[in-house]
């Protein structure tokens, strides 16, 4: 099968929402008027963001899953995007399943594939997005503001959970490890919250590397600091919701720098409380206020005391050790 | 040397045109009122697109530079681009002289970086590059008609000579070599033309698997065909004009499908010669009338005698053989 064959057959669909999709030298797009196009771009190496036996369908469904991630913690509502495949070979069944995967999450999210490059290589996987979001509605990393509660979407740390457990150095009943593993290969992004948090939210920012890395983005470009009470990371984590006994610093590692959670961490001032719980509650998404923004620079982590205490979470680099 | 610290020091830059640049979950662009956006994205691999011992410098220009040629070929206007990069390793001096060969091309055509993604991995190269275009002026691959004259920019064949030199299928003058490198090494998009045959070209593509291939393209989605003169390929290929001989063969199957030229294919009306070659002083680009454009299907090459002959041009697919 050549190129142009595999594209037709797998990836060469008819746009509906955008003015022209696949096929020619560009794509175009045209943002309603009023409206800015947010973007942004992930790429995953085999290996280093999935491991070579994931299933295809899952994987498919994770690399989109990942850039509409990034639209939510914009509140930009998904419009289109292109992928760029580097294969090792044509392998028309894992085509096929890796296809669904991707599309199926596309058309639950309105989001049409509009063009893209395949080439034969070491297997990745490059996807840019587009979203909407009305001019000076975006949600930014830097509107935090002392006062401001911190809040996150969903639970943190069973995707690292299950990486763990692959990786051997935990075991897990297969009931848990099967949900963290549905975590790690198949994130949900928190679209539908992102879009209904635009002006109501101050600040926010999707989690892929580490609540206390991703967070630090936040508070360094809004020039504040945070608190937040590690004793809460059991609740955060849901294995241990469902039952699962860890070493306490083994749950706050996970949950703090777990990494691959695809949750949005967000400010909001106090007086939206009411608003972010509707807003939660109208998108069928759980938020857990989990502490509060202030003036002094850096995030203090508070022990069953109340008093700061020193933890080292590095969050994931992807160029450092993992 | 960290992810972050790798962008901060090598490719994050402040933004003029577009309203947020690198270091939010997405970067934002607003096309002007009335203006589509025109969207393309292309894989660089090693070893498939570009050879190890490539001047980095050479190959952040080309990564671009094949990016900027599908704006060319839909006649728009460059914005933006995200680069997404994986490396096998960190390496300040071929990362300053990447990011020195990119930016050059991207100041020359005010195109700003606004986003990407940095990872360990083989090395491979993204880029998703955004331009301008009036809506519904955009050159498509569907627009020729029967009538119509068939045009190219610049040269053909000269890069895949250089490429036959690296694998030593040919001996060059290194005069002739270092020009042919120039031509596979840094292509020149044709940007400027692209954006001035608006309006007078009926159909273009930019040449990047060789004339052959490519023209199929415009030839299939507009429902048209063409005739060529196959005597014109030795003034279509500079390395000749410049004095090589070669055989006649050779030269015929570096110009018709000798692939990485990045040079326009374009289709304009007869009547529109004149504005043609116009836009060409213009944007002082060269461009040569090769054929025309009937209403019968395909692509005839047409012999010394002006009778179609049969060759098989294969054009570059990116999963056969090269």
């Amino acid at each position: 099968m050549g190129e142009f064959e595999l594209i037709a057959r797998f990836f060469d669909r008819p746009v509906r929402r955008n003015p022209l999709g696949i096929g020619d030298d560009c794509a175009l797009l045209q943002p309603a008027p009023g409206m800015q196009l947010a973007v942004s771009t992930d790429l995953l190496v085999e290996g280093r963001h999935f491991l070579s036996t994931v299933d295809p369908r899952r994987l498919g469904h994770k690399a989109l899953a990942v850039n509409l991630s990034d639209l939510a913690a914009c509140g930009a509502q998904p419009l289109a995007f292109t992928l760029s495949l580097a294969l090792p070979q044509v392998d028309a069944a894992w085509l096929g399943a890796f296809a669904q995967g991707l599309f199926s999450l596309a058309d639950a999210h309105g989001c049409e594939l509009v063009g893209g490059d395949t080439t034969r290589g070491p297997l990745a996987i490059n996807i840019t997005v587009f979203g909407e979001v009305p001019a000076g509605q975006a949600l930014l990393r830097s509107g935090a503001r002392a006062g401001d509660e911190l809040w996150i979407s969903g639970t943190l740390g069973d995707a690292r959970l299950a990486l763990e457990a692959f990786r051997g150095t935990v075991s897990l009943p297969q009931e848990v490890f099967e949900a963290a593993r549905q975590r790690l290969e198949q994130p949900e992004p928190r679209v539908a919250l992102g879009c209904a948090l635009r002006g109501i939210a101050s600040a926010a920012i999707d989690i892929s590397d580490g609540l206390a890395g991703d967070l630090a983005h936040v508070l360094r470009r809004s020039g504040v600091g945070a608190s937040v009470a590690l004793a809460q990371a059991p609740q955060l984590l849901a294995a241990t919701r469902a039952g699962l006994r860890l070493d306490p610093q083994q749950v706050e590692e996970l949950v703090f720098a777990g990494g691959d959670d695809y949750e949005l961490a967000f400010t909001a001032p106090a007086a939206q409380r009411e608003a972010v719980l509707a807003a939660a509650q109208r998108t069928a998404t759980p938020v857990t206020p989990i502490g509060r923004i202030e003036a002094a620079a850096g995030l203090r982590l508070l022990d069953a005391a109340g008093q700061p205490t020193q933890r080292a979470f590095g969050g994931f680099d992807h160029f450092g050790a993992v």
